[in-house]
């Protein structure tokens, strides 16, 4: 059994659209690299973290958090030391703590010849998100531990279920460098919501469903709207309307908040019009004064994955 | 091209737990017989009821509503007359105006040669559906006109999915011969309602179409709650809750509000326990001054059928 390892732990997307707080999605390209090791010592260090300015200390740390967790269930006899090279800016709302809370375990499970499922490691990492988002939620652990498209079913108990993934959609991602207060995304939504407007939503996830299992491009595009949370959310983010209508007029098959944003996703059918989308998503931010990063890459349906060391 | 039909029209199941106002599904060997045959002189003509006192003038029968509505567009050189054999009680639950109104539309397409598609036919027949339940829906009539399990992803414009039946599916229904007034049953209902339990029911909504994807029949068990709705209605229908746990005990998979009731529908594997459930629910309402009717039989994934004449 290998004593080291070292991962990709990848960006994903959650609240896709009508999804909101079920439905997630992985990227592919985006995503922090962490070397895990084992140690005599027992317990969890931190040991070393690149790219951003995170605590070292193992229970403020999200990625030390949910190996904690793990490693008290597992009760083995080492420990492990954690490095993290982080990419995936901080609240940035494509799952930064989700990678790091759900890399450490996934690492950690394969050094211990894999006694969990992956429906136990993404528990095992809301413990760590929890430290991170104030509340356990599984909506970008499970895409980035499972790939692809997840419905989180249920958190209590925990249910997780892989919905297809067509094979030519690509996601167009633009990140403005603004920052969205998650007690602000929150405490903008309302509690109560109209009935048909629920209505509304649960037939569009209904249909987004079937839409990945048949392979239907185009009803994914009708069904990826969001008139429950985004009409709240997207007030907290600079020309998200401009956004909106330039990414939809390049093609993009649905556009909307990545979690609780200030990120921006799209889905596409090929590469070709999610470039044309990063084109003109582009267009809207550069004469702005606002800083902002695009990525396009292909949806990632393998989730972690292990690099050479 | 022949001048007279006779069709099976088929109860419905619409507002199937999770999927209120959008799922249905299509019943087998419960529903009306119609014999529509064309005439010289234009126009539509109800000839025959049976069954059940129902009004003959065109424009007060759903079934010659829905007609004109058809014939309206598609102009024939010709009338038709209308032959119903009612035997869906009105006020049940399981789509008794909905079949009225889908037969005709289906049987004069049939004789005119199949100019319109089943989206079309169900819009036709939303026309007549509307004077029964004073508004336009369609979770009644998608079933009973395409047959299995169908989502009415909108109204406007229709679009109407056809989700894949899993073949040991059956249904038991138990029809309280109680009247649960329309009117009452929508003003019983919220507004609004918490986004919590919003999102409880687009989880499972969302769980189930993958579910029947899938012909995963624990998940489409986990998945038949109703968070939203049957709380309020269930105060409506006599025993509700009763009958929901004898049922459960006895093998159903998920048990619910057909429609706005009074009728409780439950989805079994198998035919064997699809009767075991019939036997568990009859128990209940036997010791009750309430008459009922029950029925079993395998979930309809044809919708209408030509009869021989």
């Amino acid at each position: 059994m290998k004593n080291e390892i070292k991962i990709f732990s990848p960006a994903t997307v959650a609240n896709v659209a009508c999804g909101f707080d079920v439905l997630g999605f992985c990227l592919d390209g985006i995503g922090d690299e962490m070397i895990v090791r084992k140690t005599d010592k027992k317990g969890i260090y931190i040991t070393k973290i690149k790219g951003f300015d995170l605590p070292y200390e193992t229970e403020k740390n999200v990625a030390g958090v949910s190996a904690l967790a793990l490693i008290e269930d597992a009760k083995p006899n080492c420990g492990f030391e954690i490095e993290i090279c982080k990419n995936i800016k901080p609240g940035s709302g494509i799952g930064s703590s989700a990678a790091s809370a759900a890399g450490s375990v996934f690492a950690i499970n394969e050094l211990l010849g894999k006694p969990y499922n992956q429906t136990q490691l993404t528990y095992f990492a809301m413990k760590g998100e929890a430290i991170a988002s104030k509340c356990e939620h599984a909506d970008n652990l499970a895409p980035a531990i499972f790939g692809g498209f997840t419905l989180v079913k249920s958190i209590n108990p925990l249910e997780i279920l892989q919905i297809p993934t067509p094979d030519a959609l690509y996601a167009t991602i633009i990140h403005p460098q603004i920052e969205v207060k998650t007690s602000e995304a929150r405490a903008i939504l309302p509690t109560e919501i109209p009935l048909q407007h629920a209505i509304t939503q649960w037939a569009n996830l209904g249909s987004l469903v079937h839409a990945l299992h048949t392979n239907d491009y185009d009803l994914i595009s009708r069904s990826l709207h969001d008139v429950v949370i985004e009409p709240y959310r997207s007030q907290l983010i600079p020309h998200f309307k401009e956004v909106k209508k330039a990414a939809l007029g390049a093609g993009s098959l649905g556009c909307g908040i990545s979690g609780s944003g200030p990120s921006i996703f799209n889905l596409s059918k090929g590469i070709e019009t999610a470039k044309n989308v990063e084109v003109a998503i582009r267009n809207i931010y550069k004469n702005t004064a606002i800083n902002f990063d695009t990525y396009v890459c292909k949806i990632n349906t393998q989730g972690m994955k292990i690099l050479n060391v």
